[in-house]
């Protein structure tokens, strides 16, 4: 029996067994015992019952030798998380004919609180090497899918990114809340966000919204290139015609994507 | 795949969370309080309690009205498994250039248990539609992935679903043990398996072995497309090419993909 006697100071297990799960990122994807147990802040005997249960469902697996990952069930269950399922079923195939035509990486993120969570990304032996990865975050304004995903937030949201440090990924990330605001205000007006070398130097991204039948851009479609490739001047019109044919295929879901008023 | 509903005393507080997480399914993206505690075997009141510790989470997320549904922090965590992970990066540009030539449905199963995963699927508007999606499982005897990964399992592994009542989908679904026995032996003679019509009407699948550095066939690649279309008889070589590249892409693999001794 769990969650008698072993409870310390109000925390729940399961707040012990999410913390179990967050204790992995993609920076580690694999952990012995010992670093599980110190990721998830708690005793080594709690930790070591906890991940067996897990390992059980196969929410955990072994690694090879002591260690630990995210086993393919919690993939599986993931996987039925309707935002990213609709944006997959509905969005992809745009995304595969936008990759089709310009051979380029393509990508689809959402907000999730200050960051850009990467729920999807079409890429071919073509396509040049990105930090972006599926299941990957990146900053919001660094990035072309974070700056429409910020020009398209609430104000309150906007704001509240602004008003925090914004880090410096290269000399030409924008860390000027007031420069920031200003390249958003474009980005509204003219409905495209252009990242040149913003995160990572060489790589130009331009993004467009996703726009559902809610009216808020729910996702934001991408394309990211090397700074130098002449598409970068030629490749705005593709980009904006699959995030139109996105929105046009959005509008017509039945689940609803965005979780404003929760 | 759902819990094991009423298990008395004695039943563990995380075994009741993977519980929760195990009442959402396909057919079941969405449920009501009294359907989730019905389908997780819990009091109402004590689902309540766990679900909105995993809301707080982000592991589930609140559904219009008064439902929940699985969150995006979920999908998140669950993207960092390995296996899918490793296959995803190494293995989907090869399905890229297959689609690419093909335009058919690609896809990269496993196995799981007596079923087969779908843990990858490349699709566009010139696709037919099939009854798989990425996160989805189909039984392993109708299916052109489900015979390879049935096929170059362990033999212990194939007896044991032959000694399964094997399930009629169509008229030309094999169920007889003795003939899938012998059909298998065939893919594994010629390293490629064909489902024709046997999981759906119309719908030919053509499925090839991806091997990894410790020999052993980790996922099944496969192409389909409806019965009469001449390429059908003409997309084999491609299939094949593409699973002979993966295999290669993996076998340079540091993370192990078999779970294999565990």
């Amino acid at each position: 029996m769990l969650g008698n006697g072993t409870k310390p100071a109000g925390r729940s297990v399961t707040s012990k067994v999410v913390s179990i799960l967050n204790a992995f990122s993609p920076v580690h994807p694999e952990l012995s015992l010992g670093e599980l147990a110190r990721r998830a802040g708690l005793p080594v005997s709690t930790t070591y019952r906890l991940a067996s249960e897990l390992v059980d469902w196969g929410g955990l697996e072994r690694a090879d030798g002591s260690g630990y990952r995210i086993g393919l069930r919690l993939w599986e269950v993931g996987s039925l998380s309707p935002r990213s399922k609709t944006l997959n079923e509905l969005v992809l195939p745009f995304m595969q004919d936008l990759y089709e035509v310009t051979h380029q990486n393509v990508h689809l993120a959402v907000r999730e609180g200050r960051e850009a969570l990467y729920v999807e990304r079409v890429t071919g032996h073509r396509s040049v090497t990105v930090k972006s990865r599926r299941g990957g975050r990146l900053p919001l304004h660094a990035t072309g899918v974070g700056k429409v995903l910020l020009a398209y937030a609430s104000r309150a949201d906007r704001e509240e990114v602004l008003a925090t440090p914004l880090k410096r990924f290269t000399p030409y990330t924008i860390v000027a809340p007031g420069l920031l605001r200003q390249a958003l205000r474009e980005v509204r007006r003219t409905g495209v966000a252009y990242a040149r070398e913003e995160m990572t130097v060489g790589r130009t991204s331009i993004a467009v919204p996703v726009i559902d039948r809610t009216n808020q851009a729910v996702a934001a479609l991408s394309i990211v290139l090397p700074s130098t490739s002449p598409a970068v001047d030629r490749l705005e019109p593709a980009l904006r015609t699959a995030g139109r044919c996105a929105s046009r295929q959005l509008r017509g879901a039945t689940v609803p994507l965005s979780t404003d008023g929760e």
